[in-house]
């Protein structure tokens, strides 16, 4: 029996740092890894500028082409945080103060709540808040995007909430194999086992000046069998005394 | 006197196994300190799948959007390296064997030199191989656009080569501040900031579990003055012990 298609997400990176350099991306592997892990490929990642009618017309792209959509910075209080206000307009709704968060703003700050606090309750109207029982501090959703936070830190707290909703799918299966031959000479081989075996996603990667192996071959696919095959498939090809290893 | 504006650039970056979280992304920061370096924007990077139509689209719309275009990935000679058949689909040219870089790599190869290797030696009809004094092994450039390689190593390699020829400009200035005060208090005397220097970036990053400090302040802009002058009004406006170091 055929596995359904999987489900696929895209991811917008937010932030001026980023693109200048001053800050190296984090989140984009954590993300990539956790959807992996229930079956979600991620499958298209754009990096913007903090401007919002760009966020805007992303958000709205990418929501609609894929099942979800994650995106990461630009949700806080400050006059570069705009991510709030774009998704509010990608999807044609107001941005409101969600009575709930300000109360919980208020209950932290206490005397040092400043009116610059009051940003931190803003939200789309008709977003939800997630929660789950060990991540209290709500993620915003809207329809199917997810307002991450943009700090490496917090964005990792969140992922099991972001889990919690919409996960459940079959994780895909990854072996690799390792050879100290060059992708000239493995060409042909791996040619054969893309064209014996279309489900399964075949990955070269050569590594520079590694004592232990030259080039790393992957084997990927959501049904473990043909996987395996695949992989078993391509090492019976190899020479004598290849691979060097299979994980 | 005015600068003129600076030079943009958007960076396409190929490959499953960084969107499957595989691999972690490592070439991007190095682009963006390179062209920051530089005084040229990053102002947009797209991550896509190995597919040859869509990496043809992206480069089509990239290419023509920005002054410069660098690519990463999916030049080896492997199935899963498309990018130089998508470069030439994007420039509507063919792909064609170049006689020297065939040279080069039958000189290498010597014996082992298989019909595998061949691949390393195509190259969309009309590109450059760029090369530098110490920097041989040639990097295809297609009008703006540069097909870097995706191992970060050899990427980090070919970063003397692409600055031979698209540098020049003058460099962004950088500088910040860090505070032990929240981005809630910090926002009313940025947004005055902000206002008084439309032309200094001015971006505000909170720090999670940091002891030195809760909340950095960088100010970035093209003339060190006017960037040192935001800085300083900044400060200026800052309560007593704050802020905590300035760099």
């Amino acid at each position: 029996m055929a596995l359904a298609p999987p489900k696929t997400a895209a991811a917008l990176v937010i932030g001026n740092e980023l693109l200048s350099g001053k800050v190296e991306e984090q989140n984009l592997v954590v993300l990539a890894r956790a959807l992996r892990g229930v079956g979600i490929a991620l499958r298209r990642v754009v990096m913007v500028t903090d401007d919002v009618d760009l966020i805007a017309a992303e958000i709205r792209a990418l929501s609609s082409a894929h099942d979800w959509l994650f995106t990461s910075g630009g949700v806080g209080p400050t006059h570069d945080d705009v991510t709030i206000e774009a998704a509010a307009k990608a999807f044609g709704v107001r941005v409101t103060t969600d009575p709930d968060v300000l109360a919980m703003i208020r209950a932290y700050y206490k005397e040092r709540f400043t009116e610059g606090h009051q940003r931190m309750a803003l939200m789309p109207e008709g977003a939800t808040l997630e929660t789950s029982p060990e991540v209290r501090w709500p993620t915003i959703r809207i329809k199917n995007t997810w307002l991450m936070p943009g700090v490496p830190e917090v964005f990792r707290m969140k992922i099991p909430v972001l889990l919690s909703r919409v996960g459940g799918g079959v994780a895909f299966v990854s072996t690799a194999v390792y050879t100290k031959m060059d992708e000239g000479v493995l060409k042909p081989l791996l040619d054969r086992v893309v064209a014996e075996f279309p489900d399964v996603d075949v990955g070269s990667y050569p590594k520079w000046a590694d004592p232990t192996y030259k080039t790393k071959l992957t084997f990927d696919g959501r049904e473990a069998a043909r996987v395996h095959a695949a992989r078993d498939a391509f090492v019976a090809t190899l020479p004598e005394g290849e691979p060097q290893r299979v994980e």
